[in-house]
């Protein structure tokens, strides 16, 4: 295989381990059990309580805003946003403002010949299942520079001296845009030759083994499948050789999987050039307005402010509540904090299909009020805070589609948690639809063909897939 | 030659118009002259008045800020930015705030197989020169929704209604980030079929002319240079075929030119990777703040209010004038309006070397207060706005070098406009330097070399170069 200049041929090696499913250290089955024992083992306790009864946090009726006594952290600010984007043109609501970028950190590693990734079962209070898989290093700036006085992040030492040689991914990606108002991390791979402790809940797993676990029903946290979203794979070019015979034909043994990596792989035939979807989104940006000012959450029109929750009059979206949480292996054991809690699941899918023999994925260019730069592309259907089941048949374009699929066009279908710091109990049921020629090529105004390849080549540089898009990539395996 | 997915193989023709030194129109000495004798024909006068004899402008003590009537064009607002950055943490200034995203758009077409653009020698108050080269359409959305009556801009209906295929180039690209707040413009290159009607002080160009005639002061503008800029020339795989055969012996007519071409043109052999460079970025990111906060204008630390300016206790940097404003041949010919007038002329200079028998440039990561991600990518000498001549010895890394550097090694010298439309004067001096080897290969920190295939790619992406950094690029010749 030929790969580009990298001095560690890390596509070539993060592929190898996308294809091994069972690492060195435990069989797939197994974490599924260790995690499924952790869960029992930890004590955690989310009590809802009153703001004011908050420790350390305000929910200060002059600033308007809820926020920690030291400044940290993150703050719940009120927003009103205009645009001239779809059929409401304003509004307003809460939004969570954290303008730290913290670190999504993972630790890579060759173990006879395989790369293994260093994950944590990591308890955070607001997951479905307590313990999910997380990445070595989780941390706000706030975190690692402690000020809440916890003990300093396992690891991080690694991240903060690691050398440019011993990087093999270091991304700034962004989180929810309708939740967070541009909120951003870097997401960051580094490899290490020297031995390492390993502490009590972290384990080492191969790309394969995590791609696996991810289609158990909230198993690996979003935090990450952010960080794996963004694993580069190479590409071929398919004027020089043939796909089959530069893969090896003994790769061959699942037609979906096989069909996903080419598409990753490919760097010629897609139906659209790059600069042809740049091109897209500039129209996009330079169409449609996104302003967002400022407004105190007690004013926030159709949103009401109780003693103990924020919610929006016809109770949809989303509410602001308080609560007192105690957990068992956290650096802190003790402690409240706001927290954000859904009013209903929702519905990230991407529906796929080929095209001139290579399989293109209709992405789709959406406004979040939150968003870095006005759109970024997110999958074929996102419905993350709606009611999709009420919709009305046809509003959400591909909804029906998505929801009548086959079952052997499904790939995956999997229930996966938001960030489980912030949100409290967020679940969204994210699949892949690989769809047949019935499906025209024709599409709406705003959504655009793209292969794997290119979604990765935007995926590289920032604030183009949102994290619902990513979370759907990270999903994609190979065997 | 082999080129990517295009339906019209742009690049391939781009690459070709780019050799192509004399247009079948004009021999470009004439267009000199032609340029020349306009700027005799034409009458400008800008006088500087008091803000409050401004028509339409209002200096706003309450809003703390200079703003239009209706609104819309722009204001002129005061901030306060805290960065960690650099040795001064923090500061006050005003600055343009423009929000709109404006077109500056250039038609093309071709003549005898070779494509050519439609320039203008257009008015703008505040060039040197008063009439420069400015792109076919240049208009803010203020402009073609006609808040101020003018005209219709010309030709404006070619790029609201242009498909898809004919879109050559299509980029949102920033401009001066230490001047302008987050302004952005659609970057925008249309080719048509048809025979269209060429007005006044309109001209067909190629884009090897339109490359000669940068290498003369102030006379194609900046808004020509970003949109050209961005023009792909593709690329090809060193790994398959050996430069050289790859371009025909026929084409190495100048050492430099052919270098430049190599390094545009050549995917592999970077010094770098391009996600190594996105990673040295990301660090930057991450280590680096900007926050930036309104101020009214009047309560700007070390800046002076007085009847007609605003501008800084030292005479340093630039100041906001209010001028009355009379000129020919423009949409509306007597307006008011406030300007920027800078203080002292600035210095652009990219330093390029061979490595690995491709030339590199050295890319500084540079962080500005309007920056819209933080920093981005300058050129390797950028000292726009102080005065370099009286810097200390050694406090910019470069500058020495580049004003001390020998005839041979200069490959381009030459002053430079900055917008006319809101700059009072303002010329840079723009510089190109191949440096032999005694320049050594280690760099300052954020600091990075970078080959200019590698500028491109990040080119094409939103918000790495910075408009510095772009009107060099437009400089570069391969012939």
């Amino acid at each position: 295989m030929k790969f580009s200049t990298d001095k560690y041929p890390s596509t070539y090696h993060f592929l190898k381990s996308a294809f091994v499913k069972d690492g060195q250290f435990k069989a797939t089955p197994q974490i599924v059990d260790w995690i499924e024992e952790q869960n029992q083992r930890v004590s955690v306790s989310v009590k809802k309580i009153k703001f004011d009864q908050l420790d350390q946090w305000i929910l200060d009726s002059e600033k308007g805003n809820i926020h920690h006594k030291t400044g940290k952290f993150f703050t719940i600010d009120g927003i009103r946003i205009k645009t001239n984007w779809g059929p409401i043109h304003e509004w307003e609501q809460p939004i969570i403002n954290q303008p730290e970028i913290g670190y999504l950190g993972i630790i890579a590693k060759e173990f006879y010949g395989v790369l293994h990734f260093l994950l944590q079962a990591k308890i955070e209070p607001g997951n479905i299942n307590y313990v999910q898989l997380s990445p070595t290093l989780q941390a706000t700036r706030s975190n690692y520079t402690q000020v809440h006085k916890g003990k300093k992040p396992l690891y991080i030492e690694h991240f903060q001296n690691a050398k440019p040689r011993e990087i093999l991914l270091d991304q700034i990606q962004s989180e929810q845009g309708a939740r967070f108002f541009k909120k951003r991390n870097r997401n960051i791979i580094i490899r290490i030759d020297a031995d390492i402790p390993v502490y009590d809940n972290f384990v080492w797993l191969t790309l394969g083994q995590i791609k696996e676990l991810i289609r158990y029903d909230n198993s690996v946290n979003m935090d990450t499948r952010t960080v794996i979203s963004g694993i580069p794979f190479g590409s071929f070019d398919s004027k020089v050789v043939d796909f089959y015979s530069f893969l090896g034909s003994d790769r061959c043994t699942n037609s979906f999987g096989i069909r996903f990596l080419k598409s990753a792989l490919t760097r010629e035939g897609a139906l659209h050039s790059i600069d042809e979807i740049i091109s897209f989104l500039t129209k996009l940006k330079n169409d449609y307005d996104l302003e967002v000012t400022n407004i105190p959450l007690a004013h926030l029109k159709k949103w009401i402010c109780s003693e103990s929750e924020i919610y929006h009059e016809e109770k949809k979206y989303f509410k602001i509540i308080a609560t007192d949480i105690e957990i068992g292996n956290r650096e802190v054991t003790k402690w409240s904090q706001p927290m954000v809690a859904p009013s209903q699941e929702g519905l990230c899918a991407f529906v796929a299909k080929d095209i001139n023999g290579l399989l293109h994925f209709i992405v789709q260019a959406k406004l979040e009020c939150g968003n870095h730069d006005i759109v970024e592309f997110a999958p074929t259907v996102q419905c993350l805070t709606g009611n999709y089941r009420q919709t009305q048949k046809g509003a959400l374009p591909f909804l029906e589609y998505v929801l009548n699929a086959k079952s052997e066009q499904i790939v995956f279908d999997t229930l996966q948690s938001e960030e489980g710091g912030r949100f409290f109990r967020e679940q969204n049921r994210n699949m892949i639809i690989v769809a047949n020629d019935e499906l025209p090529d024709e599409l709406p105004d705003n959504y655009i063909w793209m292969t794997l390849h290119q979604l990765y080549t935007f995926l590289k540089f920032n604030n183009y897939l949102n994290i619902q898009a990513r979370s759907l990539i990270a999903a994609i395996s190979f065997v």
